[in-house]
């Protein structure tokens, strides 16, 4: 067994570290000391430097029940470290390498990974596991050595992790790490949608539906694509201003709407003289679904949902309304396919458009049910969680 | 009033002219003499050669309630004519131009006609209306002096007929006037869809449900874009042996998964390993775009509604799927725009395509009733109804 200090030392055998272990739905999370076993073949042992807290987290920490639902697990898949070891058939990524894990795999072999237009790996493709995808089995165990589960391929609330190199991207040592961090998943998404799934252009009308990190990510893309209007939706009435500084040109309050008795379509419709070019659906609700294909215009109108629904409602639209030239498409990862357009994204975009706003609060391991705290309160965008190595 | 052998003498008078009638929803139509308004301004009058029936007129005709439903009627949005006279401020055609009369309206000077992404004219976007569409008139009247109504703007069930000028497309004289027929919806409908809206390219997987005229030319349509693998989905058995002439390399009856206890979506997932492409929906069935959304493969599937569903079914669709990179668009007449796509079709198409085995049968207007008992026997794609002028 390695001691954190002696990382050499550690190569090949177990590693003792502290996590943040989540063991009931809905409970803060508990720091202990967790055993990470040394990185099998096709495997990445990452020495986390930051992570941040996403909603799919939220969702999946709040969840008490259903197939998905495992404790005690270690959360976190937006992060950015440091690769310690990489087992046998590595040569991807190697020790010292800064690297970024990501929750979608990208094998770089299969039909949908070589195609320019998917980012679904068909040869890993469950996202929503608890297990290594090779073996089925977990890294991480407790001090009384039972099996911590893992998350969404990453599980990187904790000071070290192994991760399947199709889950790892390496990124040049220039960056820093607290905003490439945000690549992980957020920001790459709302970035990624704009770019890559709607394809927005210059003088277009953009809505947006939700203005957590995915949604300003949209509006920052959205900006910088040269959109005309970029309207902002969300029940917090703060958004707006902050959403200022992200792109966001208008605003609707949906309760703003109830009272003047007319459907959030019917608000954008008008805004937007008959309906917003692009509309992203970024929270997750069937029902903002409808309401965003239903501000979409007629003839082009392009609905994006970038949200992952956790009800299983489905979504209802009218044929008639499709036949007038609308679309919708989701996407996860807003199309991003990681090993190419993670790099070029931190390449292109990270000193170019405003990344630094994302980031509203800072805290270390030790205080990590904080960042819990500031984005049920609607405070936060992205709460950075640095290790204290 | 002029008669119908002298034309020149009828210039700026009502016209008298024999029309199918329909009086009453389901009921064989009437052949009465009808008289015809001189064109207004902005209209063209057509002296129809040939017409053909479509699914959309048998829907219409069979429907007897609801704010669409007015009779006495003319059907009839498939033809092809002379121009006899024009109205004022017409330019665009004149006295002997042969033309394709077309359900959509092209003003070519709103924002939706100016921009190649759409074809749904938002000066003159209500497709459903049984009247002129800038003074809200009929030209028509029986003997009895009673309004007759007109149908999508063109009413070819008659030897004469008027039609807006944004609904009439200029073509050379060169063509076969029973081939040209064939673009004024259906043929150029499937068409449009495989090369506009779904961009099918080379070697990829398509699944067409429901094989009218319209999945018929999605077939011809996808086969000269290099599709690998055709599949036809229909009830009717009989569809493969006459699909194949038409570029359908593989068949599905429902009926035969529904006996095996498998779904179509299973079936069609196990033909293409994992899913088409591109799932066309060619009826207009909220199920059966569900069925097609279903067989779309995760990635990049894409599913394309084309059919007309006339029940109000919402169209329902699981998040989840659609978040895996799956799309579905709808588009009336394949996302052609009639004045632009329908000459380039005429010259690109008619001559290097299978458009003749799209004619199944021939009559004279005064036999139109037997048109209507192939089309519903399923043993019709398109009849030709010729004038006799």
């Amino acid at each position: 067994m390695a001691s954190r200090s002696n990382i050499k030392e550690s190569i090949g055998k177990p590693i003792r570290c502290k996590a943040a272990i989540c063991r009931k739905a809905g409970e803060p999370l508990i720091i202990e000391e967790v055993e990470l076993d040394p990185p099998k073949a096709w495997e990445v042992r990452i020495k986390i430097l930051c992570t941040t807290l996403c909603h799919s987290d939220v969702s999946m920490w709040k969840m008490d029940s259903g197939p998905l639902v495992k404790f005690p697990r270690i959360f976190g898949h937006e992060a950015v470290g440091v690769v310690e070891s990489v087992g046998e058939h590595v040569e991807e990524v190697k020790e010292g390498d800064l690297v970024v894990p990501v929750f979608l795999a990208n094998c770089g072999e299969c039909s949908d990974c070589k195609s320019p237009k998917s980012n679904q790996c068909t040869k890993f493709g469950n996202v929503y596991t608890d297990k290594m995808p090779r073996d089925g089995t977990s890294r991480f165990r407790d001090m009384k050595g039972e099996v911590v589960h893992h998350y969404l391929h990453v599980s990187s609330f904790s000071e070290y992790t192994v991760v399947d190199v199709t889950h790892v991207v390496k990124i040049t040592h220039d960056l820093p790490v607290d905003k490439a961090c945000l690549l992980s998943c957020g920001v790459s998404t709302g970035i990624g949608a704009v770019w890559k799934v709607a394809d927005v252009e210059e003088g277009s009308t953009v809505a947006i539906f939700g203005l957590g990190t995915v949604g300003m990510a949209v509006a920052v893309a959205a900006k910088q694509r040269g959109a005309s209007k970029i309207i902002g939706i969300d029940l917090n009435p703060e958004k707006f201003e902050i959403g200022k500084r992200f792109g966001i040109t208008d605003f609707v309050n949906p309760s703003d709407c109830k009272e003047k008795e007319k459907s959030v379509s019917e608000v954008i419709k008008e805004m937007t003289d008959g309906g917003a070019g692009y509309c992203f659906e970024c929270i997750g609700l069937a029902s903002l679904m409808a309401d965003a294909f239903n501000s979409s215009r007629d003839g082009w109108g392009k609905t994006i949902i970038l949200g992952v629904d956790m009800h299983g409602s489905p979504l209802s639209l009218s044929p008639y309304a499709l036949l007038r030239g609308k679309t919708v498409t989701g996407s996860f990862f807003g199309g991003i396919k990681p090993k190419i357009d993670v790099p070029f994204l931190a390449k292109t975009y990270l000193d170019k458009l405003n990344i630094d706003d994302f980031i509203s609060h800072e805290v270390g391991l030790e205080d990590i049910n904080k960042a819990f705290d500031y984005l049920l309160e609607g405070k936060s965008l992205r709460c950075i969680i640095r290790m204290n190595h």
